[in-house]
């Protein structure tokens, strides 16, 4: 099978774990042993990543060091690809053993630039702030920010991902059996000018939307979406809270799912059900397990096995 | 032809122009109409490029924000080559058409643990300080400094590039018409471990050396290292110079060259033509003249036409 991975944030980094270089890599190295299972299984695979918490550090890095000349959210997405993909990359490659080939693809994607999220930004990147440290901040960064659970953090226009060009460089090299990272932080968001030239824009792909696209649109069997979280459940935070194995679209769009990080996954889930293929929803440490309808919760026109 | 061309720091961003995005953009879209004629002419062509000020950036505002979570130099590498590497596959897209596939790969590249260089640091990394700014700072901060001309710069260690994994995946892309940008900033140094794993180290490679390396590992017809000045002169800085047309791996290597840039292109050329090929200095925008003997300096075992 043709598998699509979608490695979330939280997966890769628990809030309140330091940003260092040292807990990325010791986070990517889990999540490598876990998607080195599917390969070894047989299957071929792309992985794909989340950069929340990554290009918010970059953000501030920059400001601290000069804001006025911070970078734009084009180039900061461009450099987590690299960051993230190269220790994903090299902890793959030391799992699987340094026969079989992994190649990190910057993705460029292209969205609209009439798009109504950028006159509304609602995606979170970045730290957790208290409303009043989050107040200053936006004052004087010029941010948007929300809140976020019980905190606030900066918030980036994320409009949705319409087309992925270099999924025909990815074709090529999943037809030589490489294993392909790319789409990294739902990939570097691009617009097409009237000319037909591409530009950078201001903007943070949802990463969970871009996998959903980028697996539908490559013919993917199953499309992943692994989280720190077993399942989707129903009656989430109640008493009688369940795991959900199998959800239709119809079913999954109906959910009641609190804000945060769920409601992105379900969406991604259904828009890959609608295109005939099948996602699950679950933990990255399941992965081969979530495949194979062993564990997490399956979203699908209809039941498989 | 299979060309490999190498685009320096210099010819990327000049001294003094503030490192902003906007820059960084407008100086590729000028090195992108340069490579794209190497392109319509025919030729198969990887690009490389250097990351001296950016890497060096990217390492000063990591220490702006918090100095005892700042990345290692293989990681700032990895985010140098997102970033780069972004902003030339755009602008060669945009020059060539969206019908022509570019691809930009993160690339990994093999030192030695007991190379000499990781006692003797002589890479220079980001911005130009007196001597006292660069005294203060490497106090701060723990760096190595040394005299750039008449400035003082941080130095890192900058051992020989052995080997380049990624080069079967260069390898397949190629043969499928895609150009390729891999090698940003020499790459990004690791060393293999006593079990076969890979882990990547606090270095920076030369540009030069590792593309030299690229070029003879992948079986290139020729090398261009491009860079600011039009060509290697004899009697450089007197009344007397004179641009050589072309130079013999052992002229090469006999000419006394002032510290900088020059020294590692000459060395690099060098290696290349000892392997059989075919290499060039000079301008970036001279890049298909010098591919065709028309402009810059020649270095290879025989003159060829």
């Amino acid at each position: 099978m043709l598998v699509v991975a979608a490695v979330g944030g939280n997966a890769l980094l628990q809030r309140g774990q330091p940003l260092t270089a040292e807990a990325q890599r010791a986070n990517v190295k889990i999540a490598a042993l876990a998607l080195a299972e599917i390969v070894r299984a047989g299957h071929q695979l792309i992985v794909t990543h989340g950069n929340g918490p990554q290009v918010g550090l970059l953000a501030l890095q920059g400001a601290a060091y000069k804001p006025d000349e911070a970078y734009p959210l084009d180039v900061l997405g461009a450099e987590t690809e690299g960051m993230i993909g190269y220790l994903i990359e090299q902890e793959l490659e030391n799992a699987l053993g340094h026969d079989h080939a992994v190649a990190t693809l910057l993705t460029q994607v292209i969205v609209d630039p009439k798009d109504a999220a950028f006159g509304a930004p609602t995606k979170f990147v970045g730290p957790v702030y208290t409303q009043q440290e989050a107040e200053t901040r936006a004052q004087a960064a010029g941010w948007a920010i929300a809140q976020d659970g019980q905190y606030w953090r900066r918030v980036v226009a994320s409009p949705k991902p319409v087309e992925i060009p270099d999924l025909r460089v990815v074709r090529l090299l999943l037809d030589q059996g490489v294993t392909v990272i790319c789409a990294g932080g739902g990939g570097i968001p691009v617009v097409r000018r009237a000319d037909g030239s591409m530009i950078g824009v201001e903007a943070v792909i949802d990463k969970d939307a871009a996998s959903a696209l980028l697996a539908a649109d490559i013919g993917a069997d199953a499309l992943l979406l692994l989280t720190d979280v077993e399942a989707v459940f129903s009656g989430f935070g109640t008493d009688t809270a369940k795991a959900m194995q199998w959800l239709s679209p119809e079913e999954g769009r109906a959910l009641q799912m609190p804000a945060g990080s769920m409601g992105p996954k379900i969406e991604a889930a259904c828009a890959f059900a609608d295109q005939g293929g099948v996602a699950s929803i679950g933990r990255l440490a399941d992965a081969l397990k979530l495949l194979n309808g062993a564990a997490g919760t399956r979203i699908s026109a209809a039941p498989k096995s």
